[in-house]
């Protein structure tokens, strides 16, 4: 009888946590199961070129703490190439790969839904996006790490904010999703948290600036990088250009400084912290869910339960309908978001 | 119609996040309902002896991030003190405190039960431990600050593991339940993990300590403090003394490297982190979780809801009964102890 | 005979390491030689409106690790006030003070050298410069913690760089001396760095870009927030407008980013760390470099040798005229610039 | 015209900035000189043995941050091997490696200064002490790193210390040599600091500890791990046994902790950071120290400067005579010391 070879790619963008997944898929699978595995280079499009890796015990020891993916990453949809379907059966057949585990995020796992469902190519998922907006799972790695990244830079700002008389204005990740702004507000103590789910309105944010002012020092304010002002303020996004052809950098972080400055007279300064959410080690907690993420990928692999993702329920890693998981971005609902309200100002 | 004068005090072992809880409780019961609030000092013994700190918005400013607690802790079981309950009742009756808000572990919610139940006191309670060993909470803060701290320290070990041929073993806290050592040791990637649910065979330990050596490098070894040998096997405890009246200052960790030095024939060096494990700064998940225990308290209080303690469950705060609460230790079970043998050796 | 009483004061920026030095005058002043202290409050604005501060020994407890100043700052210059002199003269005369410790950059430790030199009030300096450019010294505080912090933030963007094909600018401070640029590109393993000291070619910058991509990896861009380019290229700068009345937040950062991307085609992220560089708690070196400036900051108002700083050479605390350390700045000369040429590209 | 081929080794024990350093060599010695190298493994055993490392830059990428070294480690002195020397320059002939570039302590670099001095060998040295006991250089790299974990180690003690009334001792690095326990005890704000120059009186230490406890809270000791009691005090030390040939295992902070107990009647609890301080990722200040060390290093060879030591001297790198780099340990002076004592007790 022929050993199982087992198919493993990372999609998407860059989140800590990923190594930890391909670590525990691969020792779990080589030591309990004598599987064998096959990584593919940059997501989908390795599936396509038939791009691998050799993914072996030696090949991902020490790979636990690592940021980023040893198998690299894309975006490259295959179901949007010509004869891709075609070409991923091809793939597989030619490196006799079987099943496949898929770690990223929406567009990733939609992909993986459909080969599974449409196409008959066994698939399991592990869920993966920075921005916590899975729907079908408590938490995703990576993003654990970020708001642990965010909330530091929030502590050393409180020391100029009490010293100073300055505004501070933090932009963190989060286009659709404040969960990452949310969380390090909180944890950081921010006096005011905008999320891209609740348009803010600007004169209610220099209010709570003022308040602030009032009852002791220099406010800090979060901002997820997708947050709006509500009732038609415009603000000027990445790398625009005026009429002029002059180019017009900034976002929402800086627009709000200069808008508070303007209206409350108060210097305000901008600190934008950007990819470094998403890079560098994991935080303890994402290695420990990446990597039982991997042991139950391969639980599932094993029990021929295809077309699931992994999924973290309280302290339960449990599996859940890939379509399903997909189906619904988790956003900062409303009750949530009031929660935090009673620190603002 | 008088205002509502609310109790808080904090019981039992550092942890961190009990200021987080303190500072929540604070903003949200005077922002929100106009509570006045009384901080007793030293946990049940300030009810006993009237020792308060004035809790007001001012007094819990800026405390969010820092480790310990403002209002002291301590031990004392106002059950076993002569008067004890009438103390407490003359102390709240003089000070015109309402419900109390106890903040810790098994003990003080254990003690806040009785109050409630025996006495018709109107307590709710905060869930507290480091170790993480309460059954009706996902997790309790202080247990993710643990876990990464010993986490980085391992981290740290592995550079040596890497280019020397020693033995290193790690000795975290724990007595009765392994959840620190269990989490740090897969999120650290250690080679051994021993946790107190389940008594080890040193011989087995050995062998895993030759098999990764023969595989890869020097291996690293995570010890529960509370963690004990199979088989009759006799662990020198803290400062026990021999006939000759001779110290013998030692804890699992010492004596395993030493066992292990002895038995495998390579060298073994000992870390013990101690107390680091439980000071400083709370993680900003710590911090959000005694964040959202604090508010959700507040809640409680409000709807008249006493004798519960707030739990997590999955990312919703909920209520349970006291009673209930701290009527098990959740201990590591045998089946999320297995899940970690294939990085075993 | 009368008891010493000593005037403290802190002016200008924030810098970690301001309340160290404020801790260890204290304690040797108090312990060793029986001294009293007066703390002024927000630099030299305090001695003229006798804002003061008590400053015992209970007063600087737990300090030593906090970033900020228990003083208040702020950027007045007696000097430039009416009367400034006169009413400095007053307020020490009305607290019975008698020498002054300023602790600042170049303008507060010019005001001291001045009162000293011409009007015969006792000063003794401590350099305090997260810049790191004073000639005299060859360390100030707080430039080991911005280094430390903006290389961290280099660490993690290295992920990225690897997993992703995008360049990574990364603004770090320094408006007029580019030591924060050169240390922490040293430290992090940046691909360019950029200091105010020499204008930079964009031309050269992508062709660096470009070789980086080519040899390996995405690359990291290193760039003081005063770095300018060459040959009349314009970096818009902070809040300047244009024809339409319209915003253009940019600094260099996102300049560069941005030419980047249009001249190279490569996608470009800008990080901008802000005030997260100089605030929270100091490294382990800048708390033993400020604690040992206050000590022996002491230790000259003992011997009575005013109009003196203290400074670090090597590893020895010596004395220099106030007049000469605020002279000149100390950038970053040619030579020691071209030395880290060899990681470019 | 041959190509200069350099040899590269580090010896003895591990130190964060090894790594930094053999990358900087490469980089330095590649870039501007078009050498090639060879890198010997473990030590002085690799020149012995003839087991060599291709070292190109591909082989040196991305392990700046990276503790530990590529090029493994040893304690192998060859001039202690039968016929040493003659293997050593077979081997050096074998591989046409001309200069060597050692990279070690006090052992590893007497080893250079005598193959130089008395057998021709053109060796340049790279000073690496994680005990900064080096007279010749101000600093050695991963000093700081070390001083750093011990002084984050210290902070979170601290809450302990304020929250509950037990001793906290800490146990850090430094046989011979106190700099570890000095400046992390002066960073970390302890109240007692021993080394090992200044034999202890563990009466001072409890009259210390008890005036602490008056004054305001626990005290935390720091104490070099060769710390020694005067006075005939017995310290039981690793894995000693007693009559009965039971194992005491046990290092001078376990016994202060049970001396202090048994003296005062405090609790004392002891944290031993062990090899924590040596592994890991250097700090920012020691990446640039290891990286600026290569650069000059390879400057040496380039001018045939041998028998050389860089060492840093202020903010420049010098060079010093092998030889008389490793005739003097530098110790911890009396002077020096007594600058801390102002903070015990």
């Amino acid at each position: 009888m022929s050993v199982t070879r087992i198919g493993v790619l990372t999609g998407g963008g860059d989140c800590p946590g990923l190594n930890a997944v391909i670590r525990a898929v691969v020792r779990k699978g080589v030591q309990s199961h004598g599987y064998e595995f096959t990584g593919f280079r940059d997501g989908w499009r390795g599936t396509l070129d038939g791009r691998t890796v050799k993914l072996d015990i030696p090949a991902v020891r020490g790979i636990l703490p690592r940021g980023g993916t040893i198998l690299g990453s894309s975006r490259t949809n295959p179901l949007k190439e010509p004869d891709g379907v075609r070409r991923i059966k091809e793939t597989l057949a030619e490196h006799e790969v079987g099943p496949l585990i898929a770690i990223g995020g929406e567009d990733t796992l939609g992909v993986a839904a459909r080969l599974h469902e449409e196409y008959g190519i066994p698939c399991v998922g592990v869920p993966k996006t920075i921005d916590n907006d899975l729907s079908a799972t408590d938490y995703t790695f990576g993003f654990d790490t970020a708001v642990q990244i965010a909330t530091e830079a929030i502590d050393r700002l409180h020391t100029t904010a009490e010293s100073h008389m300055r505004v501070l204005v933090v932009e963190v990740m989060g286009r659709h999703a404040g969960w990452i702004a949310l969380h390090s507000g909180l944890a950081g103590g921010a006096n005011v948290i905008l999320v891209p789910e609740q348009p803010f309105d600007v004169d209610q944010v220099c209010a709570w600036v003022t308040s602030r002012f009032e009852a002791s020092y220099a406010p800090i304010v979060v901002t997820a990088e997708g947050a709006v002002p509500r009732d038609g303020e415009v603000v000027l996004k990445d790398s625009s250009r005026d009429s002029f052809g002059h180019v017009r950098l900034s976002g929402v972080g800086d627009w709000l400084a200069h808008e508070i400055e303007r209206r409350t007279g108060h210097e305000a300064r901008t600190t934008v912290l950007g990819h470094v959410q998403r890079g560098g080690t994991p935080s303890a907690f994402d290695r420990w869910l990446a990597t039982r993420f991997g042991l139950h990928a391969v639980d599932a692999v094993r029990e021929g339960d295809f077309g699931k993702m992994v999924a973290l329920r309280g302290t339960d890693i449990v599996r859940v309908p890939l379509a399903e998981a997909v189906a619904t971005l988790k956003t900062v609902d409303p009750a949530r978001y009031a929660e935090a309200g009673v620190f603002f100002g």
